[in-house]
Parts: C-alpha cells; structure tokens; sequence
C-alpha cells in the first residue's frame, strides 16, 4: 500500500473531545473517521487491523465447533415484544417503521432471531448439540457514545449461541468457549483475564467476563495475587474478617449525641468499624428493605439484588426512609420486625456490636443475633475490596486492576427457549425447552482496547497479529533520483515476498515521516535514504528500539522474514 | 460439518410464496431462512458459499488496486440532504430518529459518505487516484421485495469509488474494474455477459452492466452473434433498414375510414409499415412533446429522455392530447409547429411517408423531410429489438437473451464532488472537483443468480468455486455397527486431509439421503454402505453423472484430492 494514496491520512492535533488514548489515535492515525456520534468509518488502515481480529474470532469459533451464519439487522417488532426485550431494552433499541407501517428494530443482539431459527430446525435430542455464531453490525441507541469504538452506537460483534439437550452439555460448550475466548486474545497478542461475573437474579447460571488489562478501563477487576482468581466487583467473593468476639454480654444503650455514620461512632466509643452493626435501607420492587451488615464492611448491590431475586432496586430516599419512621443515622434491626430484613453474614462474624437504638442520638451496646433480632437466613452481600482475601485459594490477597471487557459469556437457561417456544424432544419422548448459552466478544471494541493497551507517548505499538502492516518503509529525500528507484525496488521486493508493508512515497521530511510511523505503530520501520545507500544498506527498527540498525540492502528481505516467522 | 446438527435442515415442500428457483432450492435447502418481507438469515451452508463468493470479489478488488474500507449503516439524513438524494431516492430510504430526534437513514449505497471522507482526505493531484470499497449490508425499503436475495431490502453489496485528477485515469480504472468484474464471475464458475448500458442524462458517462444469463433473468440482454457485442435493450444501438426510397412526389391526401394504427393504415393502403411515420405524445418535465418514428420501429424512452435532457418522461394521457388538440391515430408534424417536436432519424432512412393529416379519418402521402415538416435534428431515440442488424459489427444480428443484472460499473463524473464539495489542486495550482467512478457488485444477489443459472429439477448444481462443500459424504445404515466406523474414519480422513465434506450422519433411508445431497448440489457425492463395504468401497458420484464409480476404500481421499485439484 502507497502511503500517498491510502484513504486516512495522520492528523497532527488530537480532534476535540477524544476522551480516551485509543480514540484519539486511531482519530490521528486516519484508522477510523466520524460520521456521527457513536457511529464510525473504519479506514483502510484500522479495517485491516479488524479483519485480522475477527479472522483468528472465526477460526478459534470454528475450532471450537461453531457454525458461523449470518443474521438479519431488521428485526421485526414483534419478535422483541414475544421474548418481553421490547420492554426491558427500550432505551437502547433504535426503530423504525417501512413503507407499509410495519414496526422494525435494529438488532442490538440476536437472541430473539437464532431463538426463532432453532425453534423451526431442531425437533430431537439427535439434533443437538448446536453452537451458532456471526460477525455482525449491532446497533444500540447508547445514551451517552464514549470513548470511539469503546461504546459506540454501530458496532461489530461476534454472537455466539449454545443449545443443549442438558446440563452437562452447556457446561461442556461454555468451557470449550472459555478456552477459546482465552486463545483469541492471547493469538491477538492482547494479555486477557478472565472474571468471575454476576449472572443477573433470572436464568443465568454462571457468566465470565474477558477483560483486556489497560489503566484507562471503566471496569474494575479484583485480581488474587496468588491463585490468580480473578472477578469483578459485582460477582467477587471474599473471606471476611472476623471481628472482635466474646461471651455474649447483655444488651445496653449508650448515648452518642451527633454521632450519626458509622466512623463517627467508632471513634466516639473507641472501637473499630468492625465492631458496629450498619442499617442501610433499599426499595427493592416498590417495597422497603431494611438491611444490616457489619460497620467496616459494604453493601454490593448486584448481590443483595440477587439474594432478594428483585428486577429493580434503589437505595430509598430521605422521605421514605422518614415515612417508615426509621431514624437515620441510628436504625438497628432490633425490635423492627415489621420490615423485610437482609443481613450480610458479617454479623455472626463477631459479638457485641454496636447499633442504631432506633432513636437520635442512643446506639444500643452488645447487639447479637440471633438474640436480639431477626433476620432471613444471613447470605454474603458484601462488596469485596481491594486488601481483602481471596475466597479461592483462601490465602492471597485481592488487588484491584482495571480493565476493558472485551467478551463476555453466559449460560442463559431456558428463559429465550420458553419464551420463545424452542422446544425438542428427549431421549424419553417429553418435549422441553432447550437448553441455551451465549458467548459475545465485542470485535471492534478489541481493536480500541489494543491501543488501550499497546501505545507510547508518539502512537501505538501494534502487536504483531493484529498490526495493520508488519513493515513501515520510509523513502527519504523521495525526490532525490537516486534513492527513488531504489526505495521503489525494495518495496516491489517485499510484495513479491509477501511481506505486508506500508510505503511512505512521500516527498516529506524526516521528521514527518518518522513521526507519522511512530504514531501508525507498525511493528518495523525500514528507512531508505541518501545517507543509508552511501553504506550500501536501509535502517531497521523494531517500534520501540532506541536505535535503528544498518542492514545490507541484499539481505532485507530475509532478515525481515525471520524477524516476522 | 455433520448434517445432524447442521442448522438448516431440507424441507421437503417449498414454502408458498416463491416465484423463482432460486428463491425456492435455497429456502428448501436449507440455505436461508426468511425473517421478513425481503430480509433472509444466511444460514450456514448459504453463509459458506456467500463467503466464497465475498472472498473472490475481495481478493479480485485488491488486485485491482483497490483499499478496503468500511462505511457504517447508519447515515445523518443532513448528508443525504446535501447531495439531493434525501429527495430522488426518497422511495427507497428507510429512515429512523435517535433518541436525541436526530434523523437517520439506514445506507442504501455510500456515494455520500466516501466523498465526504475523500474531502477530508485528499488535498492535492498528488493523493490521487484513490479506489475504495467495502463489502457491506444495504438497506433498501424496496416497494415489491420478490425472488429471495434477487431483491432484498437487506442485502450484502461490494460497492467500490474511485476518485481521479482527470478523465484518462478514470478511464483506466475503470477498464481495470471491467475487466476484475469479468474475471469475478468467471472465478466463481458463473458465466457473465459485460453490458453496455444507458448511463442517464445528468453526469454519467459511460456504464456497463455485468449479466449472467439466466432464462428466469428479469432483464433483457442484445446479443449480437457474430462480434458479441452485447447490450441492455435500453442502451442498444442498431443498424436502421432502410425504407422503400425514391423521387419526393407531391403531398397528398387520402381517406382512411376508422384506420388509427399503423398496421391498420399500411394494411388499408397496401404497403409496409417502413413507409408510414408514426406520431406519439410523451409530456417531458410538464411540457408536451411530439415525437416522430418510423412506422416499423418503436421509440425507446430512456433514449427519448436522455435526448430531451428530462428528468421526468412519461406517455401523454387523452385528455393533455385532447387538450393539445392534436388526433390520435391520425397526427403527424405536419403544420404543426408550435408543439416541441423530436424525431428518429429513421425519418430520413426512406422518402414518399404516409403520415396523419391532423384530421379524424385522413392520412397525407408522400410526407418527406424536411421539405414538409421541422424537427430538432433527428438523433437515435429507436428500441433496438432482437432481428436487428448489430450496430458493432454492421454484420450480425442482435438476439435477445434474459439475464440477472449482478453488477453495475458507472462514469459518474463530477456529480457528487461538485455537490459535497470534494475538491483537489490539480498540477496547476487550480481548485476542481475530483471525478469519480463508481462500481457495484451485488454480492448476495450472485449467490441467488448462481442458483437460477445452475440447477435441474433435483436441486442445485454448485460451481466447484462457491460450493458450500465440496463432497458430500453419505453414511447408509448408519444404525449398523459395521457402517458406521468407516463411514466416521472416512469423515475424519477427509478433515485431516482438508477436504470441505458435509457428512450426513443420520439415521435416515437412502432415499431420504439421496435427495437432500441433490437438493444441496455439492459437487461430489460419496457413499458409505453395507453394500459398497462388501466390495471394499466406497460409491463416488459427481453431482450430475448418471452413475456412481466404486472406489476401492484406500484410494478415495487421492482420488478426491485429483479431482478437486
């Protein structure tokens, strides 16, 4: 490919409001062009590097058993009212109407339809198991697009779907794809984890995220130091400290004028956090949920969420709170039978905590349950922190990392079958709803996190697999009639060996030139120039070399075949 | 791919509602699925063809000196509204809002996107020229989606732009791109015919359409048969026979009770249709304009409307003629010089016309031009039809065939450029607006149109090139312990040996078998049964060969290897 020629030439100024590294440079290196928010070209240049991610998505998905199809972007209406999803994702959903009225919506995923395409080709057991993927354009109206190809509104995606007779069968897909997942980023040159993740209150069975370590991610990730169990906050577990314990000494009330939060307590009494009761109180599905845990210790709403198997849940606001005549800032479970209440296990770690009296400014000394109040069985809704202990190996310590999702997978159920009527026969005649799992990895998302995770101060450091060109070739003084031929020649030279490489035909300056390679980030720069034919050879320099290194022009060619085996 | 758990079963009735083979063989073979009024699921056998055939367009592009890009789905409705096609292509446009009530539209062709990021792109000659395209889905809300993918609202086209600093280097490219076209259907084992075609009044300057010959074609090709030239029946030129020629007589008048049409007039008078002129009224952007032919041939409004210029054409009603108070069935341009008249040059192919007398009932001999009436300069506006003497050659005879219209090449000026700005500095220092050619391929169309032109009344006959498999590997009695192993080590040894094999694992009778591998159409069939073990075998069928060969079990994968070499 001619430089001169190439469609997305370099910016020299970052363009306004790119929020984030890869945004930026893939602006300034002319991969991609706006066209409106949220919605991109994908230039020659970071079109290649897309093809290449999603050729090593498609052979690992064909390894891995799937069968790739394609799938409509119209959807009809209807077919999103059956499964309920009209409802529960209108505000990303992007419709329409055609000319004769009919209601249509841009797939934003593809449940509904490869639902609908195994209802009507799957009638047994024999016909199963079925793993099903495409490479495909979504579409979702996003809020707020950020960050280019981090959250667009068009983007491209690999869907894959499961269907499973049993159990056994999905967990033997859902590995398979874990395995695979892992291999496509590391054939990418990506470092990935992969992330215990919550798998929502309703059908899901277990879920794992995929995420591409890069300081910039929105995404926390807890990583164990030893084991290397990894999750996200929402789904991570933890081994709680036990806090201070002792025989059981009888209830009492202390008075703590204005103290109200938990630190202010503590401090007042001279005991540590660990040694409180904290009351925090929810509306989980219009009704009020009063939940406990222990003072040093806080709520993860996605699990209390699940624990109370509820669709929607927020923290209730002054005036409910001041409705149930709860007090603020001193509310204990103790004595208040008459509201839903949740505790966290923390509270059977330990003994004699301090709570809320349940009126201003008193907080009850020795408060121990069972004895002095109720609560449904207490479950695990604490949200791990970074310098907790892992639950896995029970021995490292969780740090925290940040990170980009790139994939994610999930075993669905039989939510979209039942809904949808996706029903098979099995091996003893009984017709049941087939089994399903779904795996998606967000391809144009991967190019963007790449360059999240693979740049410098002067541009990207592609990694080889997924670099757009493996060769940058740089013809200085390109007016000159001596080096011209030459430059010309040994570009000839690697087409005719298959060496990729990107050709700066340019008549430009040094500076320029090599500015504009650093900042394409192929990961070899070979320069042509006046001063390196007076010594008979070209430069070569690998991406994030200090210093170039005189090759023999005759030798070239192989030294960069080896150098790319 | 083991057809048990292939995703798209056969069926065995065609679904109601397909006009055309190939619509019926792919929804029967399970091939595509239909999700809505002209929007189909490739499923995965339809998908591998489709991919063969994408990956023949790519490689053909990118020799042809062509970058791949991508352009999105979703366009802003301003862009369309800046290059008038909001408006012209309005039918068309499926158009939707976005939750901030910006309008959209879902891209039909990419016209105004690629120019625009050309403008953004290209400064100087330098840059040029440019050849972009991309392989995409386009959205047309067509009024009668018919025929399967022939005419889809959905559908996957490779649409390529080039970009020029002059009319001669957009010569050669598109000579290049007529000659990738011709080579793109020859590779996929698809006969082609490259049409000359009409290329519209405003701004294009020359076109051609790429057929493949296909009785069930909904397009009408001229072929000549002793040069080749071939031509849509639009475009085509002819030889014009002369008419009966002689001294100019004096004009005359004579009596024609109740003889309105030509052959009633000639008949009446006893001579040939080539020696009478023929009057219609078409009304050309709102004016009305007469037209005169010769008797013996028939006008051909798209080269009426490319002579007048007009955006609009149509036939006048009864009442704009009344209105004009010209007789139908008895005009002619004799006196009649206030109306816009033009004239074939057929006119001046003979002497001594019967034309109408402009009264109910007469006819006038020995009409003669110019002596008895004006026309602008009679130019070519005659329909070529089959029987004519080929314009090319001067020496063979234009035959009609029916073909299916599957790309379209296009000198489209500077149109778009001038319209959206995407101006360059040519050698000169001047400013001027780059020319552009455009170059369509419609590619899920060639996969529907590869099934009219091959097919017999079993099912499909697959091209080698963009087969989905190219052996389909029959086990019978699959239930019998001897069959089975070997049936399964041949799959396995056609896999190891890299060979595309669809392997029907099924319990099912050969009956069953042998239809489904005619209806899918795989090149090659081979079956594993009791009866071909007793003699050590295999059966080795080409999908249209009378008979099966035994082919002794060690020598089938050579055998196929040779064969598919």
């Amino acid at each position: 490919m001619l430089y001169s020629k190439l469609l997305g030439k370099t910016l020299r100024q970052a363009p306004a409001e790119t929020e984030t590294t890869s945004h930026r440079l893939l602006l300034r290196a002319g991969m991609m062009s706006q066209l409106a928010a949220g919605v991109y070209s994908l230039l020659p240049l970071g079109w290649r590097s897309l093809q290449r991610i999603e050729q090593i998505v498609r052979e690992e998905m064909d390894a891995a058993g799937g069968q790739e199809l394609i799938m409509p972007v119209l959807h009809p209406r209807e077919l999103w009212q059956e499964s309920g999803r009209d409802t529960t994702m209108n505000g990303v959903l992007f419709r329409l109407e055609d000319r004769r009225e009919r209601q249509m919506v841009l797939g934003p995923t593809h449940e509904e339809v490869i639902t609908t395409l195994v209802r009507q080709n799957v009638r047994s057991y024999r016909d199963l198991p079925i793993t099903a993927y495409q490479i495909q354009t979504k579409f979702r109206d996003e809020a707020r697009p950020r960050a280019g190809l981090i959250r667009g509104r068009e983007f491209l995606m690999k869907d894959a779907y499961s269907f499973h007779a049993d159990e056994a069968s999905l967990d033997a897909t859902y590995e398979a794809m874990k395995t695979a997942y892992t291999q496509i980023f590391a054939r990418c040159g990506l470092p990935s984890v992969t992330v215990e993740a919550d798998s929502g209150a309703i059908g899901g069975k277990g879920s794992h995220e995929f995420m591409l370590l890069a300081d910039s991610g929105e995404d926390e990730v807890l990583l164990c130091s030893h084991c290397g169990y990894a999750a996200n906050a929402e789904k991570a577990g933890f081994v709680k400290p036990p806090g201070p314990s002792g025989e059981l000494r009888a209830l009492g009330e202390v008075h703590t004028p204005g103290k109200k939060t938990i630190a202010e307590v503590a401090g007042f009494l001279g005991i540590g956090a660990d040694q409180t009761l904290k009351a925090i109180f929810y509306i989980a599905d219009g009704e009020l949920v009063f939940v406990t845990i222990r003072g040093d210790l806080e709520v993860n709403e996605v699990k209390l969420k699940n624990a109370l198997k509820a669709a929607e849940l927020r923290l209730a606001n002054d005036q409910e709170v001041s409705r149930a005549r709860l007090v603020a800032g001193a509310a204990s479970a103790v004595g208040l039978d008459a509201f839903k209440h949740v505790a966290d296990d923390s509270i059977t770690l330990g003994s004699n905590f301090v709570a809320g009296a349940n009126k201003p400014d008193y907080h009850l000394l020795n408060v121990n349950y069972p004895r002095d109040f109720r609560a449904a069985v207490p479950t695990d809704i604490a949200l791990a922190r970074p310098g907790h202990r892992c639950a896995a190996c029970r021995h490292g310590v969780l740090a925290a990392r940040r990170g980009i999702e790139v994939g994610h997978i999930f075993k669905l159920g039989t939510g979209y079958s039942a809904s949808l009527g996706a029903l098979f026969t099995d091996a003893e005649g009984q017709e049941r709803p087939i089994i399903m799992g779904c795996y998606g990895i967000g391809v144009s998302r991967v190019l963007a996190a790449a360059v999240e995770q693979n740049h410098d101060e002067k541009g990207i450091l592609w990694p080889r697999a997924i670099a757009p060109f493996q060769v940058h070739l740089v013809g200085l003084n390109m007016d000159n009639p001596e080096v011209a031929p030459q430059a010309w020649d040994l570009y000839r030279a690697l087409q005719h060996a298959g060496i990729d490489a990107l050709f700066d035909d340019r008549v430009e300056s040094a500076g320029v030139k090599f500015n504009d390679a650093d900042l394409l980030g192929a990961p070899l720069r070979v320069t042509v120039s006046p001063r390196t034919l007076a010594r008979d050879g070209v430069e070569l320099k690998g991406r994030q070399d200090k210093e170039a290194a005189l090759v023999p022009l005759p030798e070239v060619v192989d030294r960069l075949r080896a150098l790319l085996a």
